[in-house]
C-alpha cells in the first residue's frame, strides 16, 4: 500500500468531532457553520433536483457558474476573467488542491508551504512526488519571516502554496507581506496556488488576491470555496480562477479526479455569487461579532487569545492555564482532555505542522467561532468550570 | 506544468458531445442517460437539502449510505461487509478509481490494465508514478488472451484494474475468465481494482465480482457509481467497498482528493439502493430493450455490431461500411463527420488505447444506448441516410 498514506493519521477534524459527538462536546473543532446557510440557496438547488437535470455537467462546471465565479471577481477585485477558459469547478476546495498541484507540479519538484498549513497539502505533495518546503510563520503575530521564506526559494521552487485568509491561524496577509510574496514568486518564475476559500471573511484587514498584485495575473491559481461563503460546507463546490494555460491543465487533473460537480448544487452555487454584496458584508460582520464573543469570553477565563483578522478560526495560547494544562501534556492531549471533561472540542494546532520542519508548537489550540453566539458563550463556561 | 497531464487531450466525451451540441446531433456518445433517474430519489436528495443538514458528511459517509452499501453487497452477491469499516463513499466513481489507485500504488509499481480501457485509468497510474501494463482484448468477441495476461503480471505488478461490465466492450467477464484473473492475484500476491459501476446493466449474462471469488475477499476493491444505477451521473456518488486494512488506505486518500460528498445526494442514493430488486432488474431489461433497438437498426443498415452482455454501451464495426468510410479515414475522423453530417455524435474506440501499446483498432466505434427508443430509431435512420 502507498506508505505515504497509510502512514497518515486519519485527519484531526474528523478525529476531534467524533470525540465531541462520542461525548455530547460542543464541536468548536471542525470548521463547519452550525447556521445553515440562505434558505433561497438551498431552494435552488432542491428545485433544481426536479427540473430535469441530474446527468454530467460540463467538466469544467456549468457556464452560469464559471460567469458567476468571473463577475464576482471582477466585483471584487477588478479582475477581468474570461469564464470559458480561465474558470474551473471542481468538487470542493479540497479537489481544487489536488488539481492545482497535480497540474503543476512534477516528482522532484518543489512547493513553499508556510506552517501552520491546512492538512491536505502536504499529503498531497508527497503522493506526486514533489517536495515541500516548510516555512513557519511566527506566533503570537503569526508574522512572515522573510529571510526564511526567499531562502525556502529555489531552482527546483515550482510554487507556493498561499493560504489568506488562513486557516487556523486568521491571518490576512498584508499587502507588504503578499508585495514580497509576488516578488518572489516573480524572480523565480514560479506560479502561486492561492487558496482563499475565507475571502469573504475579514474583519476589519483587507483580503487582496495574490492574483491581483502586478505581474502576478498569469501565476496563480486562486481557489474559492462555496462551503465556505456560504455556509454550506457539505455541498463541495470549489471553484478555480487561473489564466487559460493553466487552467487548461488544471481541467485535465479534474477530468481525472472527479471529472464533474453536481449541476444542481452548480446552480445554487451562482446563485450565491450574484447575491448583493451585502450578502458578504453581513456574513463577514455576523462572524466578526461571533468572534468578538468567543474571543472576549476566552480572554476574561484566561487565554491568551492571538490576534484573529479573517476566517471562523481564533487561536489562543494554552500554556499560561497553569491549573488546566497538565504536567507533560500536549496540545492534543489537551484538547482531547477538554472535549471530554469540559465538553467543548477543539484543535491543537500541532496538526497544522509536519514532523519534517522539526518539533511544532504545543501550546497553542484552535476554536472554529461559526457557531451560534449562545454556543460560544456556553462553550466559555463549560471551560472556565474545568479551571 | 505536468508534462503527463498538460500532453493528455481533453476527454473524447466532452469532445464529442461538444461537437453533438454544435451540430444539434442526437448524443449517442458521452454515456449518460436522456431519462431522469427515480423521480423519487430526486425527492430525496431535494427534501434533504432543506431540512437543515448541508454540513460536511462524514469522511467515509453518511451511515445511511455505508449501511446500504453493505446490504446491497449482501443481497445481490452475499457479500457480507463491515458497513463501519469497509465502506468508503467517494465523490463518483472516478474519484473512487483516483483514491483506490493512490491508496495502492507506490512508485514504480506496475499496474495490469485491460484495453480497451476507460480513459482516467492511465493518466492517474502515471501522476501516481507507477507503470501500466496494457493487455489488449480480441474484437470481435472481445475475448481474453490469456497467456499475454499472465505475462503482465511479474514481481513489480501491484494490482490489476478489471472493468466487468466493461465500457466499451459491453463485455461482462466470464466465470471462468474471472477464475483465471484471481488466479493470476492471487499467485502474484497483488489487488484488483473492480470498477463494476455497470454491475446493474447485465442482459443475461450474470454479473459476478471478482470479490465472491475464494480468495479474494481481501484483494479486491470493488467500485459502484449511482450515477450509473440510478441515472443520475451528474450526483456523482461513488462507493467502494473494500477489506478494512484497505478502506482505511482509500479513505486517507478520499481525505486528500474531496474529503466529503454531498449529503443531501448521499440520502437519496441510500434510498436508492434500499429499492425493491425489481427497480434493478427493470433497469436491466429496459436497457435491453434499447440496446435490442439499437443493435437490430445498425445490422439493418450494415454496420457489424459486436455483442453487448452488460453496460449500456454497443461497438461495431464500421469497416465493412465502404461507402461510409472515406479513404484514410479513421475511427475518430468518421466519428466527427457523422456528428456534422449524419447528426448522431458516436465515440471512437480507439480513444480508449494507450499508444504505447501500439497502433490502437481503428475500425470500431461505441453508441451510448441509455436513450429513449424513438431516439435511437432516429439515429439509425440518420445513419442510414448518409449511407
Ligand atoms: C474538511 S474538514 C475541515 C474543515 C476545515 O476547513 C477546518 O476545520 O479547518
Ligand atoms: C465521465 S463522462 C463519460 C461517461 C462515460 O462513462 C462514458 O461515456 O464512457
Amino acid at each position: 500500500l502507498n506508505s505515504q498514506l497509510s502512514s497518515l493519521p486519519t485527519t484531526i477534524f474528523t478525529v476531534m468531532s467524533a470525540l465531541a459527538s462520542e461525548h455530547g462536546a460542543i464541536n468548536l473543532g471542525q470548521g463547519f457553520p452550525d447556521t445553515e446557510g440562505p434558505r433561497h440557496l438551498a431552494e435552488v438547488a432542491a428545485a433544481s433536483l426536479l427540473d430535469g437535470r441530474n446527468q454530467y455537467a460540463p467538466l469544467t462546471g456549468l457556464p452560469e457558474l464559471r460567469e458567476a465565479v468571473t463577475r464576482s471577481n471582477s466585483r471584487f477585485h477588478g479582475l477581468i476573467i474570461d469564464a470559458a477558459r480561465e474558470v474551473v469547478v471542481t468538487s470542493g476546495a479540497t479537489e481544487a488542491l489536488a488539481a492545482c498541484l497535480a497540474a503543476l507540479l512534477q516528482p522532484g519538484d518543489e512547493v513553499v508551504v508556510i506552517e501552520p498549513a491546512y492538512d491536505t497539502y502536504l499529503p498531497i505533495i508527497r503522493l506526486l512526488g514533489a517536495v515541500p518546503r516548510l516555512v513557519r510563520l511566527t506566533p503570537p503575530e503569526w508574522s512572515l519571516p522573510r529571510e526564511e521564506l526567499a531562502a525556502a526559494f529555489g531552482p527546483k521552487t515550482k510554487a507556493i502554496v498561499l493560504n489568506s485568509p488562513m486557516n487556523p491561524t486568521g491571518k490576512v496577509f498584508t499587502r507588504e507581506e503578499l508585495d514580497f510574496i509576488a516578488g518572489l514568486v516573480a524572480q523565480h518564475d514560479t506560479y502561486a496556488i492561492c487558496d482563499e476559500v475565507y475571502e469573504h471573511l475579514t474583519f476589519g484587514a483587507p483580503h487582496i488576491p495574490l492574483m491581483t498584485l502586478p505581474n502576478m495575473r498569469d501565476r496563480c491559481l486562486r481557489i474559492g470555496s462555496a462551503g465556505k461563503s456560504f455556509s454550506m460546507t457539505g455541498w463541495k463546490v470549489g471553484y478555480i480562477t487561473a489564466s487559460a494555460p493553466l487552467a487548461s491543465v488544471v481541467a485535465k487533473a479534474h477530468q481525472n479526479l472527479t471529472f464533474a460537480t453536481p449541476p444542481n448544487l452548480q446552480r445554487a452555487v451562482a446563485a450565491g455569487l450574484e447575491q448583493d454584496t451585502s450578502y458578504f458584508t453581513m456574513l463577514a460582520d455576523d462572524m466578526r461579532l461571533r468572534r468578538d464573543i468567543l474571543a472576549s469570553g476566552l480572554r476574561e477565563i484566561g487565554f491568551d487569545v492571538l490576534p484573529c483578522h479573517g476566517t471562523y478560526f481564533l487561536t489562543a495560547d494554552i500554556s499560561r492555564l497553569g491549573s488546566i494544562v497538565q504536567p507533560g501534556e500536549d496540545d492534543i492531549a489537551w484538547c482531547k482532555r477538554m472535549t471530554q471533561e469540559a465538553g467543548v472540542a477543539l484543535i491543537p494546532v500541532s496538526a497544522f505542522y509536519d514532523a519534517a520542519g522539526g518539533p511544532p508548537p504545543r501550546n497553542l489550540v484552535r476554536f472554529a467561532f461559526c457557531k451560534k453566539p449562545d454556543i460560544l458563550e456556553q462553550a466559555v463556561t463549560r471551560l472556565r468550570d474545568r479551571i
